[in-house]
């Protein structure tokens, strides 16, 4: 059986700047990304036959192709519940298989200025389900990822300066990096307990970002890489996944309420494909709407036993110069909120040793989108 | 270079009773669809562990899996543009390279009585592009394709007739099909040439119907369908584009305005890929959402010249018994409109032989989507 194994690689990615408000399109900002993205990899527009993106997305393939000016694409699946690293996985069965050549993978949002994604009104209908579940108040994320927060710290002792401690990791990497929207602002475990309350137990610190921007990646098979002028990110493995009775940020979903099926099934799937561990992974950039989704993750994931997430994350352990270090870029929390967009490119420059945290010698670089939700994973190598 | 050719099959087909009024959620039908399918395929919902659908369906994937009980998704994207065909040929990557082992495609829709695409307020938005043609009139697919249709008559000569022929042989392999909703309603061309103008030259009789219903098809590896019940329908060949500066249903995207350049570049890829010819083809399932769209794409696929449409489908040379039947189940002109899917059915009883309007001997059946816009297509072999 072929597998993707080592079959792709990332050998392009780009950005626009990140603010609060772009001014901009989001068209406007994808090509802008996208022209970034082809051109670090040494392409040009003509060398792109496959555009995969999210279907939340306003941007369509075709206006972006014509856009870049690209010619033809033969390769335009589109990807739900924000799934990025399926969207990789499905690009990388794409080169792997012939059906394209180079792909280009893109988010574009205005999430701060045009579609705040945290307002009850805008939250989506997710096939019936919430149905059972708007009418008793549970309309946005946080208010459902309250739920199993506060279950978590029921559950296994998990306390409110532990989900402090992400964010004031996400927020030192963020100020080590130009290009975060909380760059110069230093943030401590203080300052965390101190924020105000947004749905409890979560604070306004433990939140994402709401926030405008695009961020763009070019994947393509590995013997094209080894010609371009990049560093490949050679993807090791990628897998997607749903969980029994997946819910969609349904805390009843899942029987415990403190956990996250679909990343176990997922992670599983990845290790199983790549043939590590996660004990070998050098760093890794998870996905995190709220600080508890990294708790929560590191569990689900396999980096620590089920209930130590909490004093995993402490002591600096996930900071830079710990032992894992997270979401390197400032993440989801503190650098901008496009969807884990941000995380890949992260994961890509780490891997190339050009991260403004840089883990030395990072040879397996790890990233997951988001939980709670269908989701997915990968590993790059050096 | 693994490609996907003959590594997949389809093993499973199914689908609802077809109406203009379903009075059903379009989850349940897509539910009796898929179960229908997967029990034709001899398999159980827990043997399913991949969904793909259009992303225009109101049911997601996460609302089907539970609905039918499936315990995991690892893959699960989601095709924009009614590319169905595209979905097979991403579906096929997926068992290629061991992502998923059986992949489940639908597509429900209620398009009579919940949601009428031929009306002008609900066309949707592409990307921009709509603000250059909705101001001018350009509001819906038929006012686009009557354009081109007039032109390829000023072109080549095409007659009204001509598009009549296509109806009819649509419609009398609908009298030959008991699941066809215009079954026991002959039509001759005279009939045609009477019906009422829709967009000048389209009159009512050139148009598809607006329908409800669902389908759902299992594909697989090769291997596993070597141990199922039914015989396997191969995908010996399944490709995707877009052409140069696509637009959709944007008849000024084209130099030419009567022709479908993303369709040239998908047959050029599908028969490259396949490495047969137009003539080797048993029988044709053409997605037509008007006459128009099967003469145009009859060219361009590369069965007839350019120019050369109107009198291929002319004389009964697509009817049953005629060099290259085409739409042996009715179509969307006199089975049902769904998007195509019952294309890709039909194209698979062709295999099978078990269509009621059967080629003898049937070894390549050809499935073509919809043109003038993103496009895609398949062969099945025996």
């Amino acid at each position: 059986m072929t597998t993707i194994k080592d079959k792709a690689a990332v050998v392009g990615i780009g950005h626009t700047a990140f603010s609060r408000r772009s001014d901009r399109s989001e068209l406007a900002m994808a090509a802008e990304a996208s022209m970034a993205a082809i051109t670090d990899a040494g392409l040009t527009p003509e060398d792109i036959d496959g555009i995969v993106h999210l279907n939340m997305d306003t941007v369509n393939e075709v206006a972006l192709q014509n856009a870049l000016g690209i010619p033809n694409l033969r390769y335009f699946p589109v990807f739900a519940w924000a799934n990025l690293c399926g969207a990789v996985a499905n690009a990388a069965m794409a080169v792997a298989t012939g059906m394209a050549a180079n792909v280009l993978l893109f988010r574009s949002m205005n999430g701060r200025s045009q579609r705040r994604l945290g307002v009850a009104r805008q939250v989506e209908l997710s096939g019936g389900d919430d149905a059972f579940s708007f009418p008793f108040g549970l309309l946005t994320p946080a208010l459902c990822d309250a739920i199993i927060a506060r279950r978590h710290m029921h559950l296994y002792g998990t306390t409110s300066r532990q989900l402090g401690a992400v964010a004031v990791a996400c927020r030192k990497h963020a100020n080590m990096n130009p290009r975060a929207i909380m760059h110069g602002r230093p943030m401590t475990i203080e300052d965390h307990q101190a924020s105000r309350t947004i749905a409890d137990p979560l604070r306004l610190l433990d939140c994402c970002l709401e926030s405008d921007g695009a961020g763009a990646i070019v994947i393509t098979s590995a013997e094209r890489a080894a010609g371009l002028p990049q560093p490949p990110a050679y993807v090791m493995a990628a897998a997607a996944g749903t969980g029994p009775r997946q819910g969609v940020h349904k805390p009843y979903a899942s029987a415990a309420m403190a956990e996250f099926p679909e990343t176990t099934f997922v992670a599983k799937q990845l290790f199983g494909q790549a043939g590590v561990t996660p004990g070998e992974i050098d760093v890794a950039q998870i996905y995190e709407h709220f600080t508890i989704a990294v708790i929560i993750a590191l569990e689900d994931l396999g980096f620590c036993s089920k209930g130590e997430g909490g004093p995993f994350v402490e002591g600096g352990r996930i900071e830079i110069g710990g032992s894992l270090p997270v979401n390197t870029s400032g993440g989801n929390l503190s650098e901008v909120y496009i969807h884990g967009i941000t995380h890949i490119i992260e994961g890509v420059r780490q891997i190339r040793g050009t991260s403004t945290a840089q883990v030395p010698n990072a040879e397996l670089s790890f990233v997951a989108g988001p939980n709670f939700i269908p989701t997915g994973a990968l590993i790059f190598r050096k």
